[in-house]
């Protein structure tokens, strides 16, 4: 492909709205331009790579069995009502505007697939014999994100690769075990085909619902997700799932007499422990939720955070919404801010693992304007369930004992086991040997194909632009002809440039009439991994140069048997 | 490909709300699933016939030196209200239902692409050496489409492949007039290999606006649109655009005298005809507009209907709306259905050229309850302006004499020379060679990718099923075993089978445990051009059959030389 006939748009400034690397090269370099928050063109150059991490996802889907199929993004609301999740989308589920009950106002954008893909399931499966199946698509996903950001990272309108499989069993030959793994086994194909850095840890499966899932993370700063690792590398897991080893019973308390003491107007943890002078280490924080409809405590130390994912889990409930001020004045008779667990019994409480170990601890009194120093737990209130519930911090330990280390990531894939949530709620049924039915079990498995460029990018870049790995590289070669005007630098340059392609290497060659720097600079900042440069005085001694993007190495073949003799660098890589 | 290892699902019976040859099979042949009105799923089948003609479609693009984007399908409503288009589209236009004026208010889907890509022309292309310059995009479409019908001929969610062409200049070297030359004999190409009998004809530009465009036409009953060809083959038109020569002077009038007749609450043609006996040919239907905002008359002959484009472009307006009754009113000085030309002199009239040679004619006489009859033009009131302005119907002849005949056709593409109309409104110049800055110049280009394999099958099938053009077909070989429990049956059938796929053919084996006559159906249904047989009975005798899905012609391989023989029939056709 010739420059001039193509369509590469570079930029020498970095946008001032652009925060993360692979945001800021990315328009740099011309792959995309947004349309409007949220939404981006594939510009030519940026779509070339976007379709060659479609191509190797379509293969390893294929090579795994999968069967490619394309549903809509329109989706009828009566499905997604039927499996709950109308509601538990909230606003990410995007609606149609229309007029009354019309066919628009019935209309939503899929965000993802489980209803309809469990809707044709349920029309055209109806014996063990036709299962296992798994389907893939990739399609256009629309989410009503509310604060798109970091480019391709976080949008609203995107390209998803998404799997669904269906089976007779979980744990059986076919069943939801095996072929969970082998979609765990084709994505790590995937992302190191692509050239990421990838690493699969376990995850929370949030509003997909479902028995377990791992998420495939590359490690960025330009992540908004934390993924959480011991530093003897046998463990890591999303921070929302991370577990911690308990902590160490302090033994630093007195057994202080419980007293009350009056906080007039103090109600959060900071406010408290700088009016009594303590840390909030010391301080038992007491949430208050509405879990599945009945009230629900949890307690964790004044430092900590909840960690609602881990609750529910523990707590066996489907939703977790705070409560709101007038259920906290009736539970605890007090103003918000002044709850604590003394005296509390009709309520389930679940406190986390560290609170059990906490002395002389201060909490909220039940009481306007109050707060309780000297509390005990065993002494003063009973703790009936305790559990891991609150999000890992710096310090903490894995179950092992390894120190934890918190990085920054992208989750650019995740893989659920869904069980049979969706074929329950929509009655998607199978009969088995017997005659007999029973719901589907299912999986699914998503990968944001967008985001493995971006975080391809974040990956590999440096000051000078982009460094793609080889296989997703929008060209694989550029050709640099410098002194366009001579004769022999343009028909050395065709000559290498027809040959390559013809051999089906991607090859762009920069015909322009340009100055080397510029050439040189454009060539590195849309990082095409090998560039040749053809030159007057090169060709005076009879050789090109050939440059490897990621090291700045450059060696020297001669002219005659330049096109063969890259073709063998090319495929050693 | 194994048929145990797709998914493919075919039926018995005709689906009972499926209309169109093309609905049905595509719905028996288990190519597509309903999702919500107008909306469906790909299933596998379906979907590799999409993929096919995508690929073509995506070749030739290329070859006529298109470069892909991808832009996307969410676009900010300003960009709309710029070029007019939010109240041009109307409720094709589709919105998000947001709260207030918040991003999902201000956000539609794009049902086509004029308005993006013009701004990136804009912010992209500052110079005449960046142009020309044709971009295209497969991508998906949404239209608020009222009524959805036929399948997927016409509904809310389709892919479409839209191109678009900027230009210096119109009819210079590199003009407007070469970029849409180069798409339309692209075109020639995409549905020539797709196996279309299509049919190029000129056609109205609709609100997409622009000088000149032409449709792409496969006949069939199942359109909607009609395509009027003169039967010596030397004129062919949409209905819309369509030119009828004059009709002949009657001269069948005796110049009756003017004359006020009762008419009282007889206000239609039908009414007024059988009333006064006559035949609506004898009629002038008066028919008031508002046209950009003037009142506007047409005039044509009772059997005839206006034919809207056509009077758009003779009165040169841009919009044409029917006028209330309280203008009727104002105007006539009588209720609606009694307007007629005679004393109406202060509004702008353009008469059909048929009404210029009627004689003894009947309209309204612009008194509530009354008509006038005997009323001649020229002589009663003055033809200032008449042009062709109706729709052709059967009886009209081309311009040059010749019959016209009129079939029912789908349109599967459109080419328009869209002028400046958006680089005006969206402000895209260029500063040509001594930097005056100019509005660059455009053509668009569309396809329905999804009408293509609906027009395929409207035009090619029969009582079994669907019969796939070769290039098109999900598999363009069938491997049919009967006797599977035979070994020496499903070993010929595998061998057959690795052999062909080795070569690059796409070959699908039903390796399933069924009645000879099930796979047949089957067969026949999903419309495979070639299919083998493999049975004991035949290989017994060392032979395989080879079926012609289009003739059911049969010949006998021997069994040995069976591969190379068949890559040798297939290349052949």
């Amino acid at each position: 492909m010739k420059w001039s006939q193509f369509f590469i748009v570079t930029a020498k400034e970095t946008p001032a709205d652009a925060v993360v690397p692979s945001h800021q090269l990315m328009l740099r370099a011309g792959l995309i331009r947004q349309v409007v928050a949220g939404a981006y063109t594939y510009l030519p150059l940026g779509l070339r790579t976007l379709r060659k991490i479609e191509a190797i996802v379509r293969e390893e889907m294929n090579r795994a069995g999968a069967i490619e199929v394309s549903m809509p993004a329109m989706h009828p609301i009566e499905l997604w009502e039927q499996t709950g999740r109308v509601a538990a989308m909230g606003d990410v589920l995007l609606r149609l505007h229309g007029r009354g009950d019309d066919w628009r106002s019935r209309t939503v954008l899929g965000p993802t697939h489980e209803e309809i893909i469990t809707e044709h399931a349920r029309t055209y499966i109806n014996s063990y014999k036709q299962l296992p199946v798994t389907f893939y698509q990739i399609q256009t996903k629309f989410r009503g994100e509310a604060r798109p950001k970091s480019g391709v990272l976080r949008t609203r309108e995107f390209l998803m690769k998404d799997a669904y499989s269906f089976h007779t069993s979980k744990h059986g030959p076919g069943g939801l075990d095996d072929g969970y793994q082998a979609m765990y086994d084709a994505y790590c194909r995937i992302f190191a085909r692509c050239g990421l850095p990838y690493i699969a840890v376990e995850a929370d499966s949030g509003p997909i619902g479902g028995d377990a899932s791992h998420e495939f993370m590359v490690e960025t700063d330009a992540g908004e997700d934390f993924l959480v690792k011991s530093e003897d590398g046998s463990y890591a897991a999303n921070l929302e799932r991370a577990e911690v080893a308990p902590v160490e019973d302090g033994k630093d308390g007195r057994n202080a007499p419980l007293t009350v003491v009056p906080t007039p107007g103090h109600t959060t943890i900071e406010q408290v422990s700088a009016f009594l002078r303590c840390t909030p280490a010391r301080m038992i924080k007491t949430i208050i939720y509405v879990a599945d409809g009945q009230p629900l405590i949890a307690l964790v130390r004044g430092d900590h955070n909840v960690n609602e994912p881990k609750l529910k889990r523990v707590a066996g409930v489907l939703n977790l919404e705070p409560a709101d001020p007038a259920l906290i004045k009736n539970l605890t008779e007090a103003d918000v801010g002044y709850a604590g667990p003394v005296g509390l019994s009709n309520v389930r409480i679940i406190a986390d693992q560290a609170v059990t170990v906490m002395h002389d601890a201060i909490t909220g009194a039940n009481r306007t304007d109050h707060h309780l120093t000297g509390v005990n737990p065993g002494r003063d209130f009973e703790i009936k369930e305790s559990a891991d519930i609150r999000e890992a911090v710096p310090g903490d330990r894995a179950k092992n004992g390894a120190p934890l280390t918190f990085r920054k990531c992208i989750e650019v894939g995740h893989v659920f086991k869904l069980g049979t949530k969706y074929s329950d709620a929509l009655g998607a049924t199978f009969l088995d040997e017997k005659g007999a039915s029973h719901p589907m079990i299912m999986g699914c498995y998503g990968i944001g194909v967008n985001r493995i460029l971006a975080a391809a990018i974040e990956a590999s870049h440096d000051a000078n632009g982009i460094i793609w790995p080889a296989s997703i590289a929008p060209f694989r070669v550029i050709i640099c002809s410098l002194d366009t005007r001579e004769a022999d630098v343009m028909s050395t340059s065709e000559k290498l440039h027809d040959e390559l392609e013809s051999r089906g290497v991607d090859v762009l060659w920069d015909d322009r009439d340009q100055r080397p720097g510029v050439k040189f600079k454009d060539a590195d900042l849309i990082g095409i991994p090998v560039r040749i440069t053809v030159g007057k005085k090169g060709l005076a001694e009879g050789v090109v140069e050939v440059t490897t993007r990621k090291d700045g190495q450059t060696q020297r073949l001669g002219v005659a048997g330049a096109g063969v003799e890259l073709l063998r660098l090319l495929q050693g890589r």
